[in-house]
């Protein structure tokens, strides 16, 4: 796989950066605030799902930038969705 | 493009369409309730950059799943990122 790293693969891996990177601070002034009430639920839920299947897809289409980026995302969008339940006014 | 989908590109297209459909309820709801106080600037700032690169790589993969996803989501980012700068507390 790691001989797939071409000109393609290092934009990819700059994507990849740039949109796992993004959620910390999301993930920390959550933590911080435990402010969840302009979230929307479905939003993290479907995007949750939705970054399985991108990783599936990144290891069957063997792009390393992908798999690198959707494994992060997984965790800190699961976190964020954690905070969702456990911070939400019932 | 178009008979490089198989089933691989079958479980991108849904991929695609969960992490693309997923912002859709999160658009509308602070369309509605204006609150953006939770929202984290840098998060969405980088994320709408990443979906820039993304869709590149997409483009230059010839990735159709990849390129319809970050089309729509580079829309409906771009939205809450005006919105965010609309709606925030000076």
């Amino acid at each position: 796989m790691l001989d797939n790293i071409d000109s393609i693969e290092v934009l990819g891996l700059i994507a990849a950066c740039l949109t796992t990177y993004a959620f910390l601070p999301q993930v920390y002034k959550t933590w911080k605030t435990k402010d969840v009430s302009a979230f929307s639920l479905p939003t993290f839920s479907l995007f949750f799902v939705g970054i399985v299947f991108w990783l599936v897809y990144g290891i069957l289409k063997e792009s390393l930038s992908m798999i690198l980026a959707n494994t992060i995302t997984l965790v800190s969008s699961f976190t964020l969705l954690v905070f969702i339940f456990k911070y939400r006014k019932r």
